[in-house]
């Protein structure tokens, strides 16, 4: 078991109806005016900015709006709404929506505070150690923004999706009402269960096997897929919506890193490659990239991969033969469920690999060099690496 | 699933070699002079005084040492602690030991900010709000006081011992090294897995079953029993010491709760009378109620009873023959691992029973109603109740 930190200062408020605390929790801070981030609009639809409206005039918080943030949010609308928070003079930054909302919200508020570009943050040129106080009402439960330090924003200009990671990027305050999330398209869904369970196996696969860490890594990857088979059938069965919501938040705050090597993450990269490209969604990336990745590198970690094959889908015997049966099963239940499983699912012509490859490199060359890190741990991957593995995931 | 609210703001600093950083941990507050609070001499013999004096010294942060805190530590004490701490002018509070020392710091530090008794706070008369910033580093991996606003006391006098919980009361920074437990007792080690495992199983009898929560429950005490046996044959096995402390953290750190209804803790309270009318260890107290407990309630919560011989002991079958067999196998392994499981075991008389229900009654009166708290949830116990549990505990 490796030595570790935790330390996870996010107030998480979580559970039905929890939403009209948000004004309070603000106010809380002594923050009178924010920034209020939110994306294409389904908060109006969904009654989301009602309840959020209303209970920041309760208490007293004025805001500034500012919508239109995308799935894979782009650098140009954080460079907009940390012009329009410097000259508003917010005091901190709410998000309200997705993933793809609070990482925006939190680069806009280490934005703010930051003389230069905050793109440096994200190519190693500046290291992130100050933000506004962050606050979010989580409406998507997938990348975990909620309870972590991280935030990955694109740079649409040069097709470069990059993450940071700052112990001043934790929210103050999450508030994540699961029954908001019923009314979630099914890919949405099945994105945000991919997203979670990738994040748990980038931990599980590190060349890293303590055993707490490893139970409750299991526990949750198999919640995860029982709830997300439930909502496919129910969209609305509260119960399992909030068992995803919860998991979704365990798998990126710290908890499946306790004892680790800090994570794999190689598949996480590569998919950053698809999604800046391609504009895919990046559970669909994931669902593409992962299977192919555990075929390319089980040899390095077989007994992690038995392991992986017997507690996740039951199956018996050992060595590859239950290797390759458990990926198979893995890529067979993300069929399943309706996922991408190869680049072709997702329109990506074979022959844009090269293309591709070249991307990822240049990420690790501008986001990953400057950290002192590789792409992968138990597996190194360099450029053919990629190429090989994408040629996997190609059909 | 329940609401909640998950804030855990302790930074837990975890493996081998962190002792030395308490100073540095404690000076970044700004902190320069801190009640050094310890138990029996037992972390001098082995190092962990030294490593914390020369850090103590080389982050300059001066000190005033309180030793002598005893298990199931004690109001004088304290009160002891409480009068140094004013005269000393100390700005923190550090405790270096087990969840007493711990426990017993936290107290100090709430009570060197209140006018009167601290003791007024464990019998409803005072809530508390505020403390000195608290430190510790742990040194018996057990109660999870590392990781939480909790904290329990006897008063001598009164044969009362009480717990008492607030926000106020969680450690800045704990420090855990379980290389440093290897020199733990067979009943040390046995008697924080009893207690652990009790802290799981008071959430996971609540009533509630939510899915993640239930396998987290499960994942934690099957390692936890896994773990103990390693120790009990190799005390010094780095890997079980580190499974096991990390465990014993999250067993009571706020992971649990999730989505409960706030617990159970029945047998805690009754197991509370035991420990201060005959001062046993909490853990060999939890060992003798617990699966009377289990034998006296069950019915109230079939399913999960099922759940948990399913679960924890690989058992099959269904209904109350199943949950019998899941009780004994829980009450057997108790026995295997040298914990006391009849009152008998623990050297107490049968003819007692009725002077530790007045016990109970009594912290049932002072310590639950004030709160607005009764003795268990799925089924509230009344005298009778108590002396049925008991008897069926009593050999």
């Amino acid at each position: 078991m490796e030595n570790f930190v935790f330390h996870n200062p996010t107030k998480l408020i979580f559970g039905k109806g929890t939403i009209p605390r948000i004004g309070e929790e603000i106010r809380n801070f002594g923050i009178k005016k924010v920034l209020f981030l939110y994306g294409g609009g389904s908060i109006k639809r969904n009654g989301v900015y009602d309840q959020v409206v209303k209970s920041l005039k309760r208490y007293g918080v004025d805001w500034v709006e500012v919508s239109g943030v995308k799935p894979n949010p782009v650098l140009s609308k954080v460079h907009e709404a940390i012009e329009i928070a410097r000259k508003e003079k917010v005091e901190a930054v709410l998000g309200v929506g997705g993933g793809s909302v609070v990482d925006s919200a939190k680069t806009v508020a280490a934005g703010v505070v930051y003389e230069g570009d905050i793109w440096d943050a994200f190519i190693g040129k500046y290291v992130i150690k100050e933000a506004l106080p962050i606050f979010d009402v989580l409406t998507i439960s997938a990348t975990g923004t909620e309870m972590n330090g991280n935030a990955v924003i694109t740079n649409e200009e040069t097709n470069e999706k990059y993450g940071v990671s700052s112990k001043a990027l934790y929210p103050k305050v999450s508030i994540v009402d699961p029954s908001v999330q019923s009314t979630l398209s099914r890919e949405q869904t099945v994105y945000g269960a991919v997203d979670a369970i990738a994040h748990i196996l980038e931990y599980y696969f590190d060349g890293s096997s303590p055993e707490i860490s490893n139970e409750i890594a299991e526990s949750t990857i198999r919640t995860i897929m029982k709830m997300t088979e439930k909502l496919l059938e129910k969209p609305d069965d509260y119960e399992a919506r909030a068992n995803f919501a919860w998991c979704a938040t365990i798998a990126l705050n710290g908890i499946m890193a306790v004892g680790r090597k800090g994570g794999e993450w190689s598949c996480h990269r590569i998919e950053h490659s698809l999604s800046a490209l391609y504009d895919i969604a990046h559970g669909a990336g994931l669902a593409i990239v992962f299977p192919a990745w555990m075929r390319y590198v089980y040899r390095e970690n077989i007994h992690q991969f038995e392991r992986f094959a017997k507690r996740i889908f039951n199956l018996e015997g050992e060595g590859e033969d239950l290797i390759l049966r458990g990926i198979d099963s893995f890529k067979n239940w993300l069929k399943k469920v309706g996922a991408p499983v190869t680049l072709r699912d997702a329109g990506i012509p074979e022959e844009d690999i090269e293309k591709i490859v070249d991307n990822v490199m240049l990420l690790v060359e501008k986001n990953l060099k400057p950290k002192g890190a590789t792409l992968g741990k138990v597996k190194v991957l360099d450029r053919e690496d990629v190429r090989e593995i994408l040629k996997i995931a190609a059909k």
